[in-house]
């Protein structure tokens, strides 16, 4: 299959082109993004007309629990504790693997819908979540979540091995990480066996890390540490690590930080209506490390929309470090794009328009009264545009939404199965 | 002409109903709520099913700047002096009257989508922003901005007389303020003849108020007083004034501003932006200070969607507080609605579905993927709306849009005068 966008005004994320760039065809053959020139007149089985309108990536969603779409608005006025063990882990218990596949349908389609193409999950009956993963056509990393509270730690090792030897070579756009739940979850003795795994399978870890303060004083009581960044450094020395949230943290713990192997997942919107505080990104920024966005689940999260994530990125910065220079609009997109690539050790393949790589990319219609006049694009994007501007969405070659309509997708009969168990089970 | 909306889901806002009511039906007949009942069968000329749907008061934003939509997206890296000195000054220098009815229009059209009913405005070319809403229909609250920067501060008082006088029993939709710039840009002798103006038409004051670190320097230095709040003692005693921002307070501060007739206008996306901070809106709320909603002009609040406005609201103070349990989402709508109409002194006439009261109201849809399942109803308006759920808006008992569309109005051409005045003057 060849498709050819026509006329973009293109914002590839690419390091070596011009930030902006207008008038420009794009040729995806298959997979793949093929070419990118000024004019190509390949014959090709479809053309998309895309003058006057934005393509860019796909935006790359590096924190999230697919699941959990059917939790929306369950936390307010909840702490973080609270919430899990008085409202979600009673009702987590009772959900079927339909369940799981229907909820986790529900967050692929909010995904597409919003313009995002790559998701990171964390969260249990994962061939569920890889079967509707695959009936809608996104990009997933995902995992089994491994922790040693209760009795089933070995074994969910051993169900995550399972499932990286099954699924190994079956789907590209499907991908493994080694999803530890989190050090207070885990203890001294189990902590080594996941990352053994990840060794053996050469994959990132993916941890809660410093989301609230009780989390960190549970870590430093637990593990008798002054600092929950001695445990990066002891058991993760050299790995590859996604840090969901890093909220708690001295500006010294972040230079600490900084000089292992980690990404940090911000999650702005989940912190702050769980009340955990705002991550010092832009202190995370000066040294250097690689910030990239998640939404978290919707239950505290409310939604999987990246675009408002990067709003709050932004805004949040300038506004407690009263400096409106801090966070400059194209940074805001590159977390949200290569940067959540390079997280998921995807960016060889994807976060950026490039010939080559494959073709994760959505097309934007500014053109309306909400978004007028666009005085400066990136600004416009970051602070202006909301998930439902996405016009076109295209992973893997595929044309998943076009013109806001999915095809093949009965949107209505997935919401309606949704609010039936939630129902059920709360 | 009669309306008859039937069986919606009701947030009327009322203090005295019950906060959501299912399967309502409402009788709006020429501009007023005539009957708010289980069942009515009276004869209407119009019957809008709002089954499934949400029925609440549109939206009162009590801080912007009305022409301001195309100066969206310039102020990105700017403080607030140098944005409105280098950029935005320099620019309004150059605009003609048909700008202003155009930018107007703009800002009207994307307050009647995103489901705003009252405005609260504070510009120059009056006559102009007027000549917009009425064309639109939409509830306007003015002023002529007055400050004596400049050699024409007496004559903008004779102006804002003239208004007040000339527009004065002519529609009720069109309501005067004494907009004062800030204590800044006025002195010691010019604050007394705007009170005096306002004194004498008995209308409210609404003016700018400790936005940010600098603005309050400036206060202090040029009133030579020890805190700003003293200004309000001592020239606004008695007097209803809407304060907007009041960002750099003290809790001491606060705990004395309480004490006056004071309404706050929070403005938070504004505030981030300029990277002023945030304003104490817990504390303020400690002390009963009825807390409103404004957006800012879009220049420095990118647009005019309180529903973005509100979920600001909610999550900054979980967040700084780190405290989850702040701000529960049914106070967070009282100050998008209700208390917007206090701040206005209009709280009589519009702020709530009351019977009596003139009919501004929006109807929402919420049976979308984006925002199902819904389980809590106040938490999902506030975390998880966006202006685009709204489907209808009435105001006056006019209906402005009907599902999404907006009649007699051509919003394309709207939005191309727009861009080419600002690639004019820019």
């Amino acid at each position: 299959m060849k498709i050819l966008i026509k006329n973009a005004n293109l914002i590839s994320m690419d390091s070596i082109r011009e930030k902006f760039e207008e008038k420009i065809d794009i040729l995806i053959e298959d997979e793949k993004i093929k070419k990118i020139e000024r004019e190509i007149n390949d014959r090709v089985d479809k053309v998309i007309d895309a003058t006057n309108r934005i393509v860019m990536p796909g935006l790359i969603n590096t924190h999230a629990h697919v699941p959990m779409s059917i939790f929306r608005e369950t936390v307010d006025g909840y702490n973080l504790q609270d919430w899990l063990e008085k409202k979600i882990w009673p009702m987590e218990d009772k959900l079927t693997n339909e369940d799981i596949y229907n909820a986790s349908l529900l967050s692929f389609i909010e995904m597409v819908k919003t313009g995002t193409t790559t998701i990171n999950d964390m969260y249990f009956m994962t061939e569920d979540i890889i079967k509707a993963a695959k009936e809608i056509g996104i990009r997933l990393q995902t995992t089994r979540t491994l922790m040693s509270l209760g009795n089933d730690g070995e074994d969910r090792i051993i169900e995550l091995e399972d499932l990286i030897n099954k699924y190994k070579n079956t789907d590209e756009r499907i991908t493994f990480n080694i999803g530890i739940h989190g050090f207070y979850t885990s203890n001294d003795s189990y902590i080594p066996k996941c990352v053994e795994l990840a060794k053996k399978y050469e994959l990132p870890i993916h941890i809660h890390f410093c989301e609230n303060d009780k989390e960190v004083q549970d870590i430093k009581n637990g593990y008798n540490v002054k600092s929950p960044v001695e445990l990066i450094k002891k058991y993760f020395k050299g790995m590859h690590v996604i840090l969901a949230h890093s909220v708690v943290l001295e500006d010294e713990e972040i230079k600490e930080l900084a000089k292992e192997n980690i990404y940090v997942s911000h999650c702005p919107v989940s912190n702050l209506k769980l009340g955990c505080g705002i991550a010092k990104i832009s202190k995370m920024l000066d040294n250097e490390i690689t910030v990239t966005l998640g939404t978290d689940g919707q239950g505290s999260g409310s939604n999987l929309d990246l675009f408002e994530t990067m709003k709050y990125t932004a805004l949040l910065q300038k506004g407690i470090l009263r400096d409106s220079k801090q966070m400059p609009a194209y940074e805001v997109l590159k977390m949200a794009t290569i940067n959540g690539a390079k997280a998921l050790n995807l960016d060889d393949v994807t976060g950026s328009i490039t010939e080559g790589k494959l073709a994760d990319l959505i097309i934007l219609n500014l053109n309306d009264v909400l978004t007028m006049p666009t005085n400066q694009i990136f600004s416009q994007i970051v602070y202006n545009v909301k998930g439902t501007n996405v016009k076109t969405t295209i992973v893997h070659g595929n044309i998943l939404m076009e013109n806001r309509n999915l095809k093949n997708i009965n949107e209505e009969d997935i919401c309606k199965k949704c609010s039936s168990i939630i129902e059920r089970i709360k």
